[in-house]
């Protein structure tokens, strides 16, 4: 897979007019290299065996996880790159630039001594947004799991009047951990009453009351994959005016998620919803973009924005994740996780979007 | 605390010729205002207020955390702290220049307008690398909860022939969550056997056999503080040759802990274990640096390396871990977490260090 992924890369590069590529994100070398050691650079030359740098206490897994790299062992991992990559020949040395410090630029120019560095970023984001076979079994199987973590919570009764907010997150938690995940894939969200008003809140000791709504952002990480989705619930009936964000919120979601196709454009994308819920009359309270792509990280392209112009391919990973937020009453979002394909996008996150009374 | 912080700041900035610096490594901003949301920057002038800039998810928040900081709403943290900078009359703008990307610097530097953008790094982690007292209660007792864990795990059994090291991580874990704590400081490593000999070593579903070294390396979050520390065992009776590591390690720590005193170099605290280890035949067998500082991240400021050149202070917060790794057969490694203080440094983990069989 790696050499497959490297080579991809490598028929990017000569766009962009360079001999090689200075991978440094650790993300990305991963990505390219199947190495996940802490400190490590990747040379990927335009022709020829790309070379994986990192230090000494990742010889063996080194070994283990890149078997067909050339390795070199130094601490200084990214300065060590840039010899290999001019001790080969490369004149002209494109480095990722929205990731290498200004600092660390320094280095690596002096390091590359007459070879030249040029600005090349976002190449391997650009491969890593359109998922293969194993990725999308890998971000399926987090989905999966994260949606039973989440039913056997409820079946349980685990998600209840008088639980606190760090009691449900840690129970969610751990039924992933027991279904095999190593662990969340960000820290979970549960946000209940005046906090759903909030859009990232971190779960504190308040407990669920009657009447709360409860917003439940979660995910599960499987295989380094990270899924993402969210639920809204009502602590025994909803009033009326929860009934009508939630419904509100419903509708854009679903027209965002029927706006998912190849070649649309994330502000498209987003105006789809967004639009919607505008037109509802709370426009003002929808304070976020509409989604991002998952994959290795949870956050990662595409981004569906107001402005964003970035656009849709088959095989992307992408949450769609409208909320309404009203301060110091409450807040509803809905989140899936979508596989663009030709056809519809395929819901990897797979639970009743109602509004569910708990 | 965060107006202190800031202060103490603001008396560093006339030495490095800025009339602001704006802070953008996120942990930096966190330290320094107490917000903790995912998207900010701060403008710190020499003289007058700070201003906080974040995204509309995190009004809310930024109220509740940073109740003193002028706040500004705007989704390009950076770009937007860089005008309010230039706004307020900065001419001399200071960076993170160890933290900003090539990118994100091109965007600072359009932002600033005519103001001129220098390179400023590290003066925030200058200030984090010495520990307040409140900082080093936390510490305190995130060693503190990481040792009754480990305790915990050991009276149950839970380290013992036949258990995965997967298991023994999640068990561990699960102790650390239970007596409060939010999570692990970092992915725990259990190492049993050959994993042992090598230093970063993932769990695997690898069994605990009789006549392992099992390296067990963890730490405990508390407060957003972290802690590190590091046992070894043995399944069953040692034989010689472990033994043997075992004391060249424990020597070699003893002297590195010894060491820790204001004003030490970094390179002379690496080599008071390190000759030690060597002159019993084991230097190739040690190759790491001897440690690092703790805090907010789970490796900051100092570093303890062969060549280092920084020195130690009173209130700084270290690890002291050298470890023997012998290929294909097994390792050792011990790790306290120590106060430098004036007389002999405080380790803040207390488990004892001899090699315990289980």
């Amino acid at each position: 897979m790696s050499s497959e992924r490297i080579a991809a890369l490598q028929a990017l590069l000569p766009a962009v007019d360079v001999d090689a590529l200075l991978v440094t994100d650790l993300i990305n070398v991963a990505y390219l290299s199947g190495f996940t050691g802490s400190n490590a650079a990747l040379v990927v030359p335009t022709v020829g065996e790309a070379v994986l740098v990192t230090d000494a206490r990742y010889t063996e897994r080194a070994a283990v996880e890149a078997p067909g790299l050339e390795l070199v062992i130094e601490r200084a991992a990214g300065a060590a790159a840039a010899r290999a990559a001019a001790a080969r020949g490369a004149r002209r040395l494109g480095f990722e630039s929205a990731h290498v410090s200004v600092d660390e630029h320094s280095t690596l120019v002096a390091a590359a001594g007459s070879a030249g560095l040029r600005r090349a970023p976002g190449l391997v984001e650009q491969l890593r947004a359109v998922k293969d076979d194993a990725e999308i079994a890998a971000l399926r199987a987090a989905c999966a799991l994260a949606d039973a973590a989440l039913a056997d919570l409820l079946a349980a009764g685990g998600l209840a009047a008088g639980r606190t907010e760090l009691q449900v997150a840690r129970d969610l938690e751990d039924r992933m951990r027991d279904r095999g995940a190593p662990g969340p894939s960000f820290e979970s969200i549960i946000a209940a009453g005046p906090h759903s008003a909030v859009p990232h809140h971190g779960p504190t000791d308040t407990p669920l009351r009657r009447g709360d709504l409860v917003i439940v952002d979660f995910g599960a990480l499987v295989d380094g994959y990270h899924s993402d989705s969210t639920r809204t619930f009502v602590v025994g009936p909803p009033t009326d005016w929860q009934r009508e964000i939630h419904a509100v919120v419903a509708e854009g979601q679903r027209l965002g998620r029927a706006a998912l196709r190849p070649g649309a454009v994330s502000a498209e994308v987003d105006g789809a919803a967004r639009s919607s819920i505008a037109g509802a009359g709370y426009g003002e309270a929808f304070s976020h973009g509409l989604g991002h792509g998952i994959g290795l990280e949870i956050h990662e392209d595409p981004f569906f924005t107001t402005t964003g112009t970035a656009a849709l391919a088959a095989g992307m990973v992408v949450t769609v994740e409208p909320g309404v937020y009203l301060s110091g009453r409450g807040g509803v979002r809905i989140e899936d996780s979508l596989v663009v394909g030709d056809g519809e996008a395929e819901s990897l996150t797979l639970l009743p979007r109602e509004l569910v009374e708990i």
